[in-house]
C-alpha cells in the first residue's frame, strides 16, 4: 500500500484526542438463529432493546458469546446492516471483527465503521499459535492501515482459554506507541484477577474489562472500567446494579458480588450459551430461541431441568426484579 | 432439512464400496501470495507440478501450511477454480475445507466437490474449545447432511497445538459407523507416536497419515498410510525414496529416516512455512515467493543465514540429488 496511516512517532506529543473509552456493563449478546441456523435479528433486535432497557451501558455484537466465529463474514454483514436498520444505538454497540484470516478482519472492520460503528472489539488471529509481540504487533498494523480509517476505538479481545494466542503487555505497549489514538482498551477473558489487575495498573489509559462479572467489584476497585460478560444477557439487572451502588458509594458491594458470582457459577456448570438461549427461550416462550449453530447443541431437557433447579434454589431467575 | 442422507444403520451390512483411500507421500502445498496478499494460482501450479515431479503421490491445497484458515472463503474458491483451470490433477489432490462456521465449511466442501474433488481435509471447528464427541460428531454430521453428497472421502484433521480441538477415537468410531462410505482416514498432526500408532492399530479401515516425515517409517511398519508433510514443499525427493524403499524392501530405511528427521529438525526450528518459502524463493530465483500473511513475516536476513548454514551443515538443499 502506497500510502500508511500515521503512526505516532516516539517524539511526538501525547494528544488529548484519545480514542472514546467507553465503561460500564456491557453486554455481549447471543444470536438467535433461524432454522437454516443463519443469525436471526428480529429476536436479537427485540432481545437488545430489552438488554438496555434491563441497565446494559451497551452491547458487543458478534462476540464468543453471539457464537461469532460460527457465522461466516457474508452472514455477518448482512446481519449488522439489519440490526442497525432496526434502530439499535450505534453508539452503544461494539461489534466483533477479528477472525484468522487478514481479509476477513479488514472486511468486517471496514463495513462496521462504514455503518457509523466507531468501536471493534478483536480477537488476534487465532489459529497459528505461539506468534511473537512482534507477530501480532503487525498483524494488528496491517489491518489498521489497510482500513485505512483513524476514527475508531479498537478493543482487543484477551481469551486464551479459546483463541490460544494471547494479547500481551508487550503487544499493548507497542500498538499503544503506534496508535494512542486508536487502541482504546481489553476485554479481558483469561478469568485470572492477576492479569486483569497487571493490565489495570500497567494500563491506566486503557478502558480494561474482565469478561465476567465474578470480577466486576474488584476490577472497579482497582480502577478497572466494568465488565463484558455473557451473563448480561440474562442477569443485566443486578450486575447494572453493582456498578452503580460502586460509582455512588452505596452499602453491600460485597454481598452484591458474592450473589452475582453464586448465579454466574450456576450458569456456566453447562456450556453457557444454550444454557442462556434455553433461559430466554422460556422466558419469552419462544423455543426458537434455543437454536445454537454447531459445535453447540441445544440443551437437552434433562440438564435444563437441572439447571431450573439450581437456579431456583438461589432464589434466582432471569428478568427477576 | 427435510431429507436426511442416510446414515449407515447399526444393523446394516459392512459395504465393499469403502471410499477411495489414498496412501503415499502428500504435500500440504505452500501458498504463494501477491502484493496484496491474496492466494496467487500462477506460481502455485508451477510449485505444484514440480512437487508432483519431485515424487509427491498426491496435493493437498489449503492444509495449515497453505495458510489456508488466513485467507478468506472468496479468496480461497477463487484459486481453487483457477488451479484446476490450470490442469492440476483433481484426484492427487486433497482441499482442505475446515472452517469455525458450519456455513464456510459446508460452502467449501460443496464447492470443492462441484469442481470434481473426490476427497477433502477437514478441521474440525475450532474456535470453542473442550467439545465432547457428541457435539463433534452433531458438527460433522451436519455438514454432511448440507453438503448432501455420499461420494467423497472425508479426512480429518487432528492438529491439536493449533486447532485446540483434537479428533478423538470416540469421534472417529461413532462417524465411522454413521459413514463409513465416507470417512476415510486421518492426519494425525500431534507429532505423537504414541496417538498415530494407536490410530493405525484402532482403524485398520482408515488411512492414518502422520503429519510430519520424522514418523514415516515407524507408521508404515504399523501399516499407516504414508505421511502429509509440510516438508515435501522442499524435501520431496528423499521422502518418497524412503517411501518406496520401504515399498520394495530395500536396505538402509533406518539411516534413510535419519537422514529426513535432521534435516526436518532444522527446518522447523524457525516457522516453517516462512523458511520453506524462503527456500523456494531462493531456488526460483524469485523474491515474490518469499510473502506470507500476517501473523506471519518473511523470514529476516540473518536468520535466513542461519538458516543455510545449518542446512549446508547437513549437506542438503532443496531440490537436490
Amino acid at each position: 500500500m502506497a500510502t500508511r496511516i500515521e503512526q505516532r512517532s516516539p517524539a511526538a506529543q501525547p494528544v488529548d484526542a484519545a480514542p472514546a473509552r467507553i465503561a460500564g456493563v456491557w453486554c455481549p449478546v447471543l444470536t438467535p438463529v433461524d432454522q437454516d441456523l443463519r443469525p436471526e435479528a428480529l429476536r436479537f433486535v427485540a432481545h437488545a432493546r430489552w438488554l438496555l432497557d434491563e441497565g446494559c451501558h451497551g452491547l458487543v455484537v458478534f462476540g464468543t458469546t453471539g457464537e461469532a466465529n460460527s457465522f461466516s463474514v457474508e452472514e455477518r454483514i448482512v446481519f449488522l446492516e439489519a440490526v442497525l436498520d432496526a434502530g439499535l444505538p450505534r453508539d452503544r454497540m461494539l461489534v466483533g471483527t477479528g477472525c484468522c484470516a487478514l481479509s476477513d478482519t479488514v472486511r468486517l472492520t471496514s463495513h462496521a465503521l462504514s455503518l457509523g460503528i466507531t468501536g471493534v472489539l478483536a480477537l488476534p488471529p487465532f489459529y497459528y499459535k505461539n506468534l511473537s509481540d512482534e507477530a501480532l504487533f503487525h498483524s494488528f498494523d496491517e489491518v489498521i492501515q489497510r482500513v485505512a480509517n483513524t476514527s475508531f476505538a479498537l478493543y482487543l479481545y484477551h481469551f486464551p482459554s479459546l483463541s490460544g494466542v494471547p494479547i500481551t503487555p508487550g503487544l499493548l505497549e507497542r500498538l499503544g506507541a503506534a496508535y494512542p489514538d486508536i487502541l482504546a482498551g481489553v476485554k479481558d477473558s483469561s478469568g485470572d484477577w492477576n492479569n486483569t489487575r497487571m493490565l489495570i495498573e500497567r494500563f491506566p489509559g486503557l478502558a480494561i474489562f474482565p469478561g465476567a462479572e465474578t470480577l466486576l467489584l474488584p476490577a472497579l476497585q482497582a480502577g478497572g472500567a466494568g465488565c463484558i460478560s455473557a451473563s448480561c444477557n440474562v442477569n443485566a439487572r443486578q450486575i447494572r446494579k453493582l456498578y452503580d451502588d460502586f460509582e455512588t458509594g452505596g452499602d453491600g458491594l460485597e454481598p452484591a458480588q458474592d450473589e452475582l458470582t453464586a448465579v454466574r457459577k450456576v450458569l456456566q456448570l453447562r456450556p453457557m450459551i444454550p444454557v442462556m438461549k434455553h433461559l430466554i427461550a422460556d422466558k419469552r416462550g419462544d423455543p426458537a430461541w434455543r437454536g445454537v449453530v454447531p459445535p453447540f447443541r441445544s440443551l437437552p431437557d434433562a440438564e435444563a431441568s437441572a439447571l431450573e433447579m439450581e437456579l431456583s434454589a438461589l432464589g434466582w431467575r432471569i428478568g427477576q426484579t
